[in-house]
């Protein structure tokens, strides 16, 4: 039976059509293509016809309306970068921070990404999906349809494969749509401190094939940082990763520049995320090769960092996405919305290049700007309206969430702020 | 009728008791009495008694339970400093300032606060009052249950007496607590730029004693600050406030050291707010004369400032609280909880002193300790439940709103996330 939905009178409709074969650089970042009084007409999923309310309303007949009177309508926000599926919180590891203790206290209390490693490989596969599916509530109700998720807190094969079969569960059960991504070279264990070779052997050899084999994954990543890999060591994980139809991606320069852009560039990755470090080459590395930045500045917020330099990658023509980096460590929030309000703010982002950082380029990051992203005819109907007069007002009206309805593949799932 | 209404089962009840005679500073800016297991009993809109769940559970019954299991439950927020009443947005100019524009241009092309004077002059009583009932409902869905309200985009008496007619009529009528302040003295007319003496009378002569006699507001407040007021005008308006009955606070030191800090504390102010660029001898006066410091730091995150030095003021003893400045053009936010986490990642905060600086510090800073602030028998039932597990999650997960229910004066306003 074919389902019909008509969201009408919207005071703006900001479609981002129009980026048809690559992510927004430069001056297109910019372009949100804003239909004002406009409406929506889907059908059984997917985006029939966007336009003016007047054309819309007299060329279709709906089974349900949606009046956005005064609202905003916008593609489904989509984050391209989280640790989704992991158990445990660590708040008094921030607070200890807050109260001046040094990293190496915490480590030695038992705080750092060992202790959410040594949570997730407790944790049963039913106790971290129910976890990760509060959280997948939370990035609904925060205007989020599509969500990309790492693996890398198990760090062994057994573990890592039950990450990702976790998100391969949310993603079949939840209305999220998920994006799959091994990240097993996330830390080196502690019992292999010494040894790091043996862990990107085994990372390598044991579990790309594995996780590849049972298609868990679109992505393979790796955590580019002194102490953690280097970049020959990612360079290898990566091109092992390749090999298995693994697509690229790279935690690069957060710490300090560490050639990960350059590593991202030259390897033909999908995206080089953090980036607060990335040096000059690396950056023009990225916009000449059309690498996405995907920048988290949400973890230099929390961890009290500088933030990285988007307005110069922009202006340098580098396709930047925007993301939360959802994670127990460095970004405790699901707070898409406010990480655009930190783009404006800490990065020099322009309300329209913030949003065009969570659609069409965020979707770009993880490979599914043919169905999301913009509001399309034969995209899937993935909608967030927010309860303000104008796209300008979600960055002016900072640190709230102004998320009033979700539709999501065609169906209504949040309404008045509310999980339906 | 008695109406009985019994919270239970709480996994924190953050009691904020004991801060009797005096705001708290220094260490007792950290003690917030921390029930786990708790529960909260209130009759006819007041609290009765707070304590361990079994202990409460048999010594009372109620008619109305909240299950409280999981959830945090802290005295309603107070925010001690907004310019709730105002007609209008400014989102353009906001948009305007992220693309480079200086402030010369943003003000030749309409904006400023001069924008929002014209507009609330322009506004009926009825516009002013449904503008400004949506905004307490935002705060109360920010688990605001008090809110101070300050004139000052009239700049006329007639406009004046409006702009604080409209918060009688909402403290008349809407659930959250209204404290009204008197600002005539919030800027220059620009008619009276170059006569800024004749304003200064008109305010002292004409407003302050209408508005005392009309008894709309309980302090008088003004804007210390080079080009706008100076100290010494500043001191005769506040002066002539005090004979009025109206106790002083002030806009100190928010753009360079003004001496604003000083003179709160050598005229008997109860508050200075902003303290950006404080002297290290205002800051020392403050603490010894017990003014309170208001800090703003959305104010500082909007306009992309340096924060107020909150660990050094708490450190000299000032009693510290933290409020939004909510107003639409250096502030336009509502979100209390989020001033939290900026006081904790920008100013040094921990999370215990956030908490303490925005429920009883806060209604310190506008005098309604005596009945808010703190969840003590005795008190006005003022309620605000978290959906976090302990109190240190409302920092950790930042740029969320985790309010679920509110209670005010005993009576459940928000639940769920939503207005009743
Ligand atoms: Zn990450
Ligand atoms: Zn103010």
């Amino acid at each position: 039976m074919t389902e019909t939905l008509l969201i009408t009178n919207a005071a703006q409709v900001v479609t981002m059509k129009g980026h048809k074969d690559k992510p927004a650089t430069k001056d297109a970042m910019s372009e949100l293509d804003i239909i004002e009084n406009g409406a929506v007409f889907m059908e059984n999923g997917k985006i029939v016809a966007v336009g003016n309310d007047q054309e819309i309303c007299s060329a279709y007949k709906a089974d349900h309306h949606i009046d956005a009177s005064g609202k905003v309508v916008t593609p489904g926000l989509i984050d391209p970068h989280t640790h989704l599926v992991h158990s445990g919180t660590r708040e008094n590891e921030y607070a200890m921070r807050l109260k001046g203790k040094t990293y190496m206290e915490i480590m030695e209390a038992g705080g750092g990404i060992h202790a959410t490693t040594r949570a997730t490989q407790a944790a049963t596969h039913e106790e971290l999906y129910e976890q990760s599916k509060k959280r997948l509530d939370q990035f609904l109700l925060h205007g989020v349809t599509t969500v990309e998720a790492k693996s890398g807190y198990g760090l062994t094969l057994e573990h890592e494969l039950k990450q990702l079969e976790v998100v391969q569960k949310l993603q079949q059960e939840h209305a999220v749509d998920l994006i799959s991504t091994f990240m097993g070279a996330h830390a080196i264990p502690i019992a292999e401190k010494e040894k790091p070779e043996l862990f990107v052997e085994r990372v390598i050899q044991e579990m790309i094939p594995e996780v590849a084999k049972k298609k868990l994954a679109s992505f393979n990543d790796v955590f580019c940082e002194r102490g953690v890999f280097t970049p020959e060591q990612s360079r290898r994980i990566l091109e092992a990763g390749k090999k298995h139809g693994l697509i690229p991606k790279i935690h690069a320069d957060e710490i300090e520049p560490y050639g990960g852009a350059e590593l991202a560039a030259s390897i033909g990755a999908i995206s080089a995320d953090h980036l607060l470090k990335a040096s000059e080459q690396g950056i023009k590395d990225l916009a000449e090769t059309g690498v996405i930045g995907v920048l988290l500045p949400g973890t230099a917020f929390f961890l009290m960092a500088e933030f990285a330099e988007a307005r110069k990658m922009i202006d340098a023509g580098v396709a930047v996405a925007l993301s939360t980096d959802a994670n127990p460590g460095s970004s405790p929030t699901i707070s898409l919305p406010f990480i655009m309000n930190l783009g404006c703010l800490k990065m020099g982002m322009t309300p329209e290049e913030v949003l065009t950082a969570t659609t069409i380029n965020a979707a770009y990051a993880i490979g599914c700007a043919d169905e999301a992203g913009s509001l399309e005819a034969g995209k899937k109907a993935d909608i967030t309206i927010f309860n303000v007069p104008n796209y300008l007002t979600l960055s002016y009206q900072y640190g709230m969430n102004h998320v009033d309805t979700v539709i999501k593949a065609g169906k209504l799932v949040v309404k008045g702020g509310q999980l339906q």
